[in-house]
């Protein structure tokens, strides 16, 4: 027999502050491989500890389109699977038109190289993840753990850490 | 013709309030199979309503690497077809080095179990929805519905429900 | 040697305001094929400007379970590869039970078309990306851009932008 909600539920927070706390950190990576997957967790807590938020949220955000942060588990052979995946799913070596150069009229560097596989790998997963603070800690659970994924090539990558809520 | 901006949007909400509220609510659930999706909107809904926020978001947010919280639509037969998908992309019987325990050297449990294709389907899901709220209202569209998917085998899964805005 | 998080992070964003700001629009659109990723960017910087909001975060949501929202680059031959790529991974004339109309109960509109795929593609994808706003500006990265993507057929589609932070 199914409990009801009030039996399966606990209030974890709850704040009414006369005003919004921000805060918004940059950090920069260098990536050395890819797929490469980075846990950025650390950096994660370290700056929701600072920030002195105690209740609201904190985004992590890739400002980038060929590298996703994504939570999962950190095993090294997991890892190895998710690289695998992906790989699978969007090989380098398959045809994009994206690679395609000598059709190309937008969006062209000089320092272009083939990364179709890496943006289609993109498209499912994601910019960011959005994670619950509760009396000034993330609240992740037991085994989840924040990634920066890099899916082109090694490489300067940023992500924004965006704190937001009550002191 | 395209029509502007200005003729294609409507102001649905718009606050100023001299405090920030937000509540969160943690909620257990016992799931029965795998793939399980199950539909908790109206737990969703019942804590936005009890929190008194009247405008913000509500983030809903999975703290496990092997279940995911996603919107789609409450269909039987269409869960059906989302619950094949999940195991054709990755299939359970399929070789995970994340599974093959004489190598696994970390975050071994004592009731380990062979869920290599549950973290490779969580990779390309999500952790966590977040949504508007407007008026006091969760801002679904009419068919969207809000799912914890149990990817792994059954067992306790706790979300969170985290409500920010204001009064 | 790895850098310390100090050596690597930048405060871009510090406020402390007596007040939360919220804005949240609702933005028209009129798809006129499928898949089809329309950039909706320039629409989202547009409220964001006007939301007189210089710190917190920008959360665009698709009010439907056929069209989603995604970040990626604008690049015409890039999305022919994407389109590609979701059609391969849930063909629209794949088996699907949704599709079965003599078997389905619930749900049923009067103009229901076999839209299987379109639910399946968008388990992948998601219903809304979260941005930091800095500075009054939506940070994207030099790449990004913002799309609702069409994934059914062509028809009116909703997207609310949340902005929520302080002026």
């Amino acid at each position: 027999m199914e409990r009801t909600l009030e039996a399966r539920r606990e209030t974890v927070a709850r704040a009414e502050a006369p005003a919004a706390r921000i805060l918004c950190e940059a950090i920069e990576f260098e990536t050395t491989t890819a797929p490469e997957f980075i846990d950025v967790t650390d950096d994660v807590v370290s700056i929701v500890d600072a920030a002195g938020v105690q209740f609201g949220q904190v985004t992590v955000f890739s400002q980038h389109t060929t590298a996703a942060v994504k939570i999962n588990e950190n095993e090294p052979l997991l890892l190895q699977d998710l690289a695998r995946l992906l790989s699978q799913f969007a090989p380098a070596e398959a045809q994009y038109e994206h690679n395609d150069f000598t059709r190309r009229t937008v969006n062209m560097n000089e320092d272009e190289c083939a990364n179709g596989h890496s943006h289609c790998q993109h498209l499912f997963l994601s910019a960011s993840e959005t994670i619950p603070i509760v009396d000034g800690r993330v609240s992740l659970g037991r085994w989840q753990r924040i990634f920066l994924i890099e899916l082109d090539h090694p490489r300067p990558r940023r992500l924004l850490v965006n704190v937001v809520g009550t002191g």
